[in-house]
C-alpha cells in the first residue's frame, strides 16, 4: 500500500480469482471454463472486428443489444451488456444497495458479493445455507433487502427452482432481487421470462461458460427499462466504452449461433453424470450440481491435500480455504476426454495418499 | 430513474461520449480516433488469440505487461492494464481522494474529471485556465490536492512542458498527480520517465489514439509500485479480467510494431499543419494544438451554427454545450485526404452561413 492510498479502502481484501498458471500446462479444470472453443460464427465476427479497430465500438452496443433482445425474448432497453457479469454485479451493488437499503446473500456464494458490499460501502447480511449447501427460500421472503442470490449457486451448483425464486421475488417488492445466472445454462431453470412481472428483479447472466466466451469478457443484465436505465448511469459515469468491438461480434455470434450453444450445454450436462458416478463410487461426497462444475469432499483426504497432489500430478481444481468450504473442492465439468483424464488420475493420487 | 436507485447516485449526470451514429457514413472527426488501421501485427495477433475465447484472459496481462515494460522503460509491476484510459482514471480518482484528500484539475479540460469526482462523492476544485485556455503551472505548486492534468489538455489542445509539470509533482510530495497523456504522442513531451524520480506521480496514457486501437479499449496507469499495488487492489476489486484476450494480443502487437506507431504520429503531425493553416486563413481562431485536434472558433459562425451546418453536410466534428466552450469545435485531425474534404466542405458551409 502507498502512503496515498485513501482510508476508504484500506481494509478492503480484494477478490482472488482463480489460478491462471502460464509456467505449466495443466488439465485445466479450477475456473469452470468451457471445453468447447466458441462457435465458428462468433471466431468469424471477431476477427473480422479487429481489422476495425481504429475506431471506437458502439457505447450503446447497439447490433449486439438488438440480436440479444430477439434471441432473449426482450426489449433492447430491457438488457444492458458489461465487461463480464463480474460488472453488472458491481453495478447492481452500485445502483440498488446503499446504507439504508443493505444487501443480503447467502454466506455460501460466489466470493465476489462480499467484495463488492464492502467496496462500496455497503452493510451486507450473509444468510446461512442449510447444513446440506442448499439456500432455504424461506429465509428471504419479506426481508426487504437487496437480495443476492446466484443460481445455480457458487461454487455447490445447487439450484432454486423458478417458483422458489419468484416467491422471493413477489415477498420483497420494494427490494432489487439479483439473479446471478453464471450457470444456469447447463441444467436450471432460468427466471429472464419474469421480468416482465416484476419490475423488481434484475436477471445477470455470462457469456464466460456456456457461451465459451471466458476470455471474451460479455456479460448482462436483464430487468425492466427503469432497472436497466439506473444501471446505464453507472455505466455511463464509469466507463461508457466498456465493450470493446471484438467481443461485441463475438457475441453477436455466439448468441445467432444457437444450435453450437444448446448442443454444448447438453453435452455438458450429460458428461458431467460419468465423472459424479464415479467420484460416488470413490467413496467422495456430492452436491446435486446443475452447473459445469462438481463440489466434492473424499470422506478421508482433506480438500487442500487433494488439490495439492492433483496440482502436482498436472491437474488444476478449485480449492477454497474458507472455514466451511475447506473440506471440498470444485472441479469443472469439461469434455468426456478430460474427465476420464480427471478420472485416471484422482484414483492415483488417492492410492498414494490413503 | 426507478424507484429502487440509490440516493447516493441521484444527482449524478453521466458523461457524455461523442456521437457514434450508425444510420450515416459521416466524415468522422469527432472522437479523435486515428485515420489508421490498427498496426498489421496487432490485427493478426488479436486475430488468432479470438479462437481461444474459450479460456480466461490472464488477469494480470503478464505476457502483455511484460512487452510495454520493455518497450516503455518501466519494470512490470510499475504498470497497469485498464479497459482503456477512463478505467485507469476512474482507478485513480477512488484510490487517491477522498474527503480529505480532495482532487483539482482545471475548469476546462477532460470532462469526465468531475463524473469520477462526484460518482466517488470527492470533493473537487476546477482551477479556471488562463484566458488564452492555457494552463498556468504556478496556480498548481504545493496546494496539497490530487491532481489530474490532461496534457495535452482537452479539448484545447495545449500542452504544458516537462519541466512545468515536474515543478507541480516536486511542489505536492505529499499528493498523487496524475498525468493523463492520452494525446501525448503527436507532439508533446511525456512525463513518464519521471515516475521513478517522484513516487507520487501516475502517468496514465490510452491505445486509443497514437496506436489505432480505440476500439480494442486498452490503456494503462505507470508509476511506482506502491501506487500501482494500490490501483491493483481497486481492479481486483471491481473486475479483474477487465482484458479480454484479443486487446491483450492486439496491445501487444501495437507495442512490438513501434516503427508504425511512430510514423503515424508523424503524419498526424504534419498532417495537421496544414488544415491549422488553411483554417488561420479562413479568420478562424486556434489554440496551438499538440495533439491530434484542432479546437477553433470562427469570428461570425457560432460553435453549434457551424458543428450542425458541417453534419447535415455528413461531417462530424466535436461540440460542448458549456458556456466556456460553446464558441469552439473540436475537429480531429485524420488523414491528409480527409482534411482536404473537410476543408472543401466547411467553405461551402462557411460560405451559406455568412
Amino acid at each position: 500500500m502507498s502512503r496515498f492510498f485513501t482510508s476508504r479502502y484500506e481494509a478492503l481484501t480484494p477478490y482472488t480469482p482463480g489460478e491462471q498458471p502460464q509456467e505449466r500446462k495443466y488439465l485445466k479444470l479450477n475456473t469452470n471454463e468451457s471445453p468447447f472453443p466458441p462457435s465458428p460464427l462468433a471466431q468469424r465476427l471477431a476477427r473480422q472486428a479487429a481489422g476495425d479497430l481504429q475506431l471506437y465500438s458502439d457505447p450503446e452496443c447497439r447490433a449486439l443489444t438488438n440480436v440479444a433482445a430477439e434471441t432473449l425474448g426482450v426489449e433492447p432497453d430491457e438488457i444492458l451488456f458489461t465487461n463480464g457479469s463480474d460488472e453488472i454485479l458491481n453495478f447492481a451493488f452500485m445502483a440498488f444497495c446503499d446504507e439504508t437499503h443493505p444487501a443480503a446473500f447467502p454466506n455460501i456464494t460466489y466470493g465476489f458479493y462480499p467484495v463488492f458490499a464492502k467496496l462500496n460501502r455497503i452493510p451486507y447480511e450473509e444468510i446461512p445455507l442449510r447444513a446440506d449447501f442448499t439456500v432455504n427460500a424461506d429465509d428471504y421472503l419479506g426481508i426487504g433487502k437487496t437480495i443476492f442470490l446466484a443460481n445455480p449457486n457458487a461454487p455447490t451448483g445447487i439450484a432454486l427452482t423458478k417458483d422458489e425464486i419468484e416467491k422471493i421475488v413477489a415477498s420483497n417488492k420494494d427490494s432489487v432481487v439479483v439473479v446471478d445466472e453464471a450457470y444456469v445454462d447447463f441444467g436450471a431453470e432460468s427466471v429472464l421470462p419474469l421480468i416482465r412481472k416484476y419490475d423488481n428483479l434484475l436477471v445477470c447472466q455470462t457469456f464466460s461458460k456456456s457461451r465459451s466466451l471466458a476470455g471474451g469478457r460479455l456479460g448482462f443484465g436483464a430487468g425492466s427499462k427503469a432497472l436497466i436505465a439506473d444501471l446505464r448511469t453507472i455505466k455511463y459515469s464509469t466507463n461508457p466504452y466498456n465493450i470493446n468491438r471484438m467481443t461485441a461480434a463475438a457475441g453477436i455470434g455466439a448468441l445467432t449461433d444457437g444450435d453450437y450453444f444448446r448442443g454444448n450445454c447438453e453435452k455438458i450436462a450429460a458428461v458431467r453424470e460419468k465423472p459424479a458416478a464415479a467420484l460416488t463410487e470413490l467413496g467422495v461426497v456430492l452436491t446435486p450440481s446443475t452447473s459445469n462444475f462438481l463440489f466434492a469432499k473424499h470422506p478421508a483426504v482433506g480438500g487442500q491435500a487433494l488439490y495439492l497432489a492433483l496440482k502436482e500430478k498436472g491437474v488444476l481444481i478449485r480449492h477454497f480455504e474458507t472455514p466451511l468450504l475447506r473440506d471440498y473442492n470444485r472441479i469443472t465439468v469439461g469434455s468426456a476426454e478430460q474427465m476420464e483424464e480427471f478420472l485416471r488420475i484422482l484414483k492415483t493420487v488417492l492410492e498414494e495418499l490413503s
